[in-house]
């Protein structure tokens, strides 16, 4: 496959290292590490096994890229009013495009912009993380689920499926919209939660006041999808996420990242959107809707 | 009248010595300030007039104060557990008890603690701090207003209004559910949310997403009011509530100072109670629900 990486993070070059390394002729766009990585190369540090690519095709540029079988967007959603552009040139009639984002919302905005694009949600399961230049280091993990959003080739996606899973990347098809509200049950609360009161998962959680909390937001969110008609996001979810993150170490979501390194928090489609979408099914989320508000003012302060 | 002043801060200094001042004999319970205020006396600076009280009648344990027949209660609730003991020796048979305090719930929880006590709720409208030992600095209003609870003596209470009145403090008689919950709708958003935001009241009413929100919490009150049968608590003191804290000066309500100056948050008659009177009584408050358990995490952290 010849493949596109809009974006080489920690995502976007662990995914994409893993298909160039399993053959795929993938093509990296970069901003800041441009130059070291045309020099050096990008070096992946994994659990399931370190690998380094030499001469990977990159580019600072994404109207120089060819168009490709497969695209992964990879970039933070408060940067995808940049999309059209960088899709122009790597999207044809036949491409897939995975959108590996944060959020509710995201295909439906993309595909305004870009009516006749193949979109498919990403939604990956994974620690890995740039830390520092053409360098990424991935932790534990690393499944992506695929929903498919406006992909008109069943077979073409199911075979991106399988090439991910021959590069050692498990890769499962699931429900789209289910996908999307299920993995908001864990995104809605805890990411906003952790910057307001500036904190983590771990803390909320031992805390009887924001335990309670934590688990009426998920519940916001139980609500809003059956009321839509979505299945598979219910109570019994929601104990497994809260469960989950008893087990897990201390942690801060990529909002609080975001917050503590001062770069800009993906509040439009983590909460706006779902909200937006909730309120308008006639079932709104009211503890939600204040988080929202309380991060546009922490945003606002900045 | 014989008048015992149950903790002698911003505004018990300030009423008791505005009855002192025009001739009834005042009785101040003191703590730290105790030995100051017996040699130096009780300084008021006002908008209404300076003046001094050389020798009060002071006291540090309230055992050895008289039966009253009015008593003010002008401690924070975080101290009314201390109430059996502190009011054991001032209130008889025909005593006027008028606590002065913040929230609602109050009267409830005291009466339980004091069964026969003649209760009234005090509603101050009044910008005064205790700014030295002994040394009160009243700066702008003074109204109080007096919501019956449980006093059985009608003419009596009339007569103490009176007494407020020729003493020079405004004093109205309002009906005691209504002003409880009117006051909340004020100090419910504000007293929380400058604590949750770190910030000051005109900040929350200039950011877009946090007036609304202020405005969303004061209508949960306005609903939950309405439900349980409360009258004039309604949408237009809403816009007047709002339209007088955008023509105040930059304000720091006072959970915000107890915050700041590490001092105990009244969160349990502030949120908890009417919180919970609102639940039980089928119209509960989301956002203000929201706003308590972050309080909650808060103080856990100090």
């Amino acid at each position: 496959m010849i493949v596109s990486v809009i974006g080489t993070g920690g995502i976007g070059g662990y995914y994409g290292g893993r298909l160039a390394q399993a053959g795929h002729d993938v093509h990296f766009l970069l901003h800041s590490d441009y130059e070291h990585v045309k020099q050096h190369g990008l070096r992946v540090d994994s659990v399931n096994g370190d690998f380094h690519i030499s001469a990977p095709n990159v580019y600072d540029d994404a109207d120089n890229m060819p168009v490709s079988d497969l695209v992964l967007v990879c970039l933070k959603t408060t940067n995808n009013h940049l999309l059209p552009q960088l899709l122009r040139s790597v999207v044809g009639e036949h491409t897939v495009v995975i959108l590996i984002q944060n959020g509710i919302g995201v295909e439906e905005d993309v595909q305004a912009m870009l009516p006749n694009a193949q979109l498919v949600a990403g939604l990956a399961f994974i620690c890995t993380a740039k830390v520092a230049p053409g360098h990424i280091n991935h932790q534990c993990y690393g499944q992506i689920n695929l929903g498919n959003y406006s992909c008109r080739d069943e077979k073409a996606l199911a075979a991106i499926a399988d090439h991910f899973t021959q590069a050692g990347i498990t890769a499962a098809m699931v429900e789209y919209r289910e996908a999307r509200w299920k993995k908001a049950v864990w995104n809605m609360p805890f990411n906003g939660m952790t910057v307001a009161l500036n904190t983590r998962t771990d803390l909320l959680l031992k805390n009887p006041a924001t335990r309670l909390l934590i688990r009426e937001q998920m519940m916001e969110i139980v609500r809003a999808a059956k009321h839509q008609g979505i299945n598979g996001v219910d109570e019994a979810f929601v104990e497994k996420m809260i469960a989950m993150t008893d087990e897990m170490t201390p942690y801060s979501p990529s909002m609080k990242l975001d917050f503590d390194f001062h770069r800009p928090m993906e509040i439009k489609y983590i909460y706006s959107r779902p909200l937006e979408i909730a309120r308008q099914a006639g079932m709104p989320m009211p503890k939600l809707e204040m988080l929202e508000a309380e991060l546009r003012f922490i945003e606002s302060e900045k």
